[in-house]
């Protein structure tokens, strides 16, 4: 399955980055409390007692798509130079203290946001504030620090994108769906601008964005809200105020009036794929309840055996080996929606685009039944439940959530704002955005036969 | 004939603007002078005694390339506003003092640069670098001029590109085509973007770019070398220098790897036609004889009737109305190389596609033959001749060459660098640059026929 759109990039340390779904926000309402530091840092407490461990996540509301111009992937290469050395404490320090306590760590740049997370007993919380609140401020960016890292993420570019042609076609389908907007750009950032990417460039964006009114605190587990607020107060609290940053203004998509596709032909793919996109509205800024539209539209086409794609393709007619849609509207200024497949046997890429094609004009055309309507929420509400059963996931949509303007409302009222929704709503989202006029599609290939016995 | 690259954008005034063709730098040499004022104004003055009028060019070195993020059409913006009043003069007096001397003026912006020009007598050259120096530091721009004339450029939007499906299409393929150079960027700017444009924005730019330092002066006619500097010195030579700009490091393009295709369906396309577009070195970047083997690469495959692509399929395969190939290199960073052609009769677009490939292949594979060559250069140079022939189209190349960092060598010098090009030099590039798999196709077609009955 092809993902065309801007991921996240986790940090490669131990433990794998948790998933973040779209089905996670809408869990049901549980305690949660919320604080504001006097220098603006705020803090969402989420109590949760089964399990004897505490996530502490810091979110800095940075991300790829607030890099200054010529400079991508600063917003990730900051996060790889967050676990260096401060002015207290030694690199590896901090990590050697998160082991030691038995806990792990990571850490994960998208588009609109960086956090830094620690799993850790609950005892060893005021540790990992002291830690988190010193390299805010205190880090020490050499020359010899900085040089050293690019090496590392060259080489993690290298192998995680120019590498894998799956990852080659991603961006460039992201650099064609968007025109303007900077989802357009690979977080990781683009080769030639990585290696430029030097000790000014990483100054100039710490001191613009990692400060405490620039950051969320999301701490879930078995602790006391007052509590986490006095650790914090003596930890974070201590950092002075930053200046003001100002909204968030990326320059926008004018309107798009284009097919377009993106072909990757490489001799490693063995099977052909293809995924058409568009760009929607994004989930906390869409209106008239469309984003929860989309939610449902995606799972009544492509979520999971009873979906439109996968009954239709895989199913009945055996010309898919696998099908779906999908919806990603977490992020601040768009959304994107996709259709994929997967032919099977010796059904062709483009007979299989216009089987999916066809699937999303019937849906265009006659809208979803009340029954697959009402299938479709429950399997939604459903992954919400799911979703909700772990602690750093919880943590995580939750830190995304403010990271991205929202608050906690959004977070517990989108199961009731889902069950809402009515079938001419799921029709008219699918026929406002999914204009095969405006959209882009993605074809991985394998290359032709008489082309690979070449090389 | 789809031009999907970035291209001049003339200022509405009297006098068409005139062409400029990959043809012309290779006029012979002349007599031309140049100097450099203390402030850092480049002189170049081009002595020309056929006609009673001389030329008067200022170019900025500024244009759509260099605008801040989110502030797209700024320059072209910038352009208009320099038509308004100024502390000493009312807007309009300049426009009013040209036609009252009989001649005529224009202004253009691109990507690279921005040029205002007048064509008088020569008595009044003096008047017209008093009026030109005077605007160039000592504009007024109140907000009602700034506003007003925000409306004007968004209707000058509206008409000349969103109501035109080709100019739709050709902003869509320059944002398809280049992946993070601002050459992607649509010169007038995005629609969304030009109206947020404001006085802020014009001062901002106004005072880091018109500086004389920033500024090349052209000067063609019937006038004595000497006399220029010495009236450019009581003028021109009275603003002081500007702040240092420092070199002009855009974003550049990452490595590409996919085959892409951006169609356009409109009701008002009665005719298919097809380009395919790639991008090459700059004329002036370029190394090793490349852009002058493109340029003749450009000859051979579709300059003119005798070009391979209008031979096959134009006259002897009656298959296409129109066939063609085209280097545009003048460039600051990138050149593109385009070959397109327009079905006959019930040919599609997509055969016709094919055949071009087909052409674009057999060069690739054989090169061009010894004969083809020699008449490439002979048309080639003919075509420098012509152009030569214009005092305009001489001190306009010239003026854009200084732009982008060349001199009046690359002018003179280009007619021997084509000769000395061999075809293994022209297969060569061919090979190198035209790969389909890292091209951008540009359809622009006819609705079908049922969609368009819904109109």
């Amino acid at each position: 399955m092809l993902v065309p759109v801007p991921t996240t990039i986790s940090h490669a340390q131990e433990t794998p980055q948790p998933q973040i779904t779209q089905s996670q926000p809408g869990a049901e309402r549980t305690e949660v409390e919320t604080f504001t530091l006097e220098n603006g840092l705020t803090i969402v407490v989420l109590p949760d007692k089964r399990i004897p461990f505490v996530t502490h996540m810091l979110w800095y509301k940075v991300g790829s798509a607030d890099e200054p111009k010529g400079k991508s992937g600063i917003a990730h290469f900051f996060e790889h130079l967050m676990f260096k050395g401060t002015t207290n404490h030694k690199a590896g320090e901090f990590s050697q203290t998160v082991s030691a306590a038995g806990g792990s760590e990571n850490a994960f740049t998208s588009t609109d946001y960086t956090a830094y997370y620690q799993i850790v007993p609950p005892q060893h919380l005021k540790t990992m504030m002291e830690f988190e609140a010193d390299r805010m401020r205190n880090l020490v960016l050499s020359d010899e620090v900085v040089d050293t890292e690019r090496s590392v993420i060259l080489e993690e570019r290298r192998m995680r994108v120019d590498n894998n042609p799956s990852a080659v076609l991603g961006e460039e389908v992201s650099a064609t769906l968007f025109q303007n907007h900077p989802y357009r750009i690979p977080i990781i950032g683009w080769m030639q601008e990585i290696e430029q990417l030097n000790r000014e460039d990483a100054i100039a964006f710490y001191n613009r964005y990692y400060e405490p009114n620039n950051a969320t605190l999301v701490v879930a587990g078995d602790v006391d809200p007052q509590e986490v607020l006095k650790l914090a107060e003596e930890t974070y609290g201590k950092i002075a105020k930053g200046p003001e940053i100002g909204p968030r203004l990326r320059p926008s998509e004018p309107q798009q009036d284009t097919r377009r596709t993106v072909t990757m032909r490489d001799d490693r793919i063995t099977t052909p794929s293809f995924s058409t996109s568009w760009i929607v509205p994004a989930a906390l800024k869409a209106e008239n309840g469309e984003a929860e539209a989309l939610d449902l539209l995606a799972e009544i086409l492509g979520g999971g055996t009873l979906s439109r794609l996968q009954k239709k393709l895989v199913v009945e007619d055996q010309t898919a080996s696998s099908a779906g849609a999908s919806y990603d509207g977490l992020n601040l200024d768009y959304g994107t929606f996709s259709v994929n497949a997967t032919p099977r046997g010796e059904e062709s890429v483009e007979a299989m685009e216009k089987q999916v094609q066809a699937e999303v004009e019937r849906i265009i055309e006659s809208g979803p039944t009340q029954e697959e309507l009402e299938a479709a929420k429950t399997r939604f509400t459903r992954g919400m439940v799911f979703a909700r059963d772990s602690q750093i996931g919880m943590a995580n949509t939750m830190g995304l959530i403010y990271s991205i303007g929202g608050n906690a409302d959004d977070f517990f009222g989108w199961t009731d704002r889902v069950k809402k929704i009515t079938a001419a709503q799921v029709q008219a989202v699918a026929r406002k955005y999914l204009d095969y006029d405006r959209s882009v599609t993605a074809y991985l290939l394998p290359k032709p036969a008489e082309e690979k016995a070449q090389n």
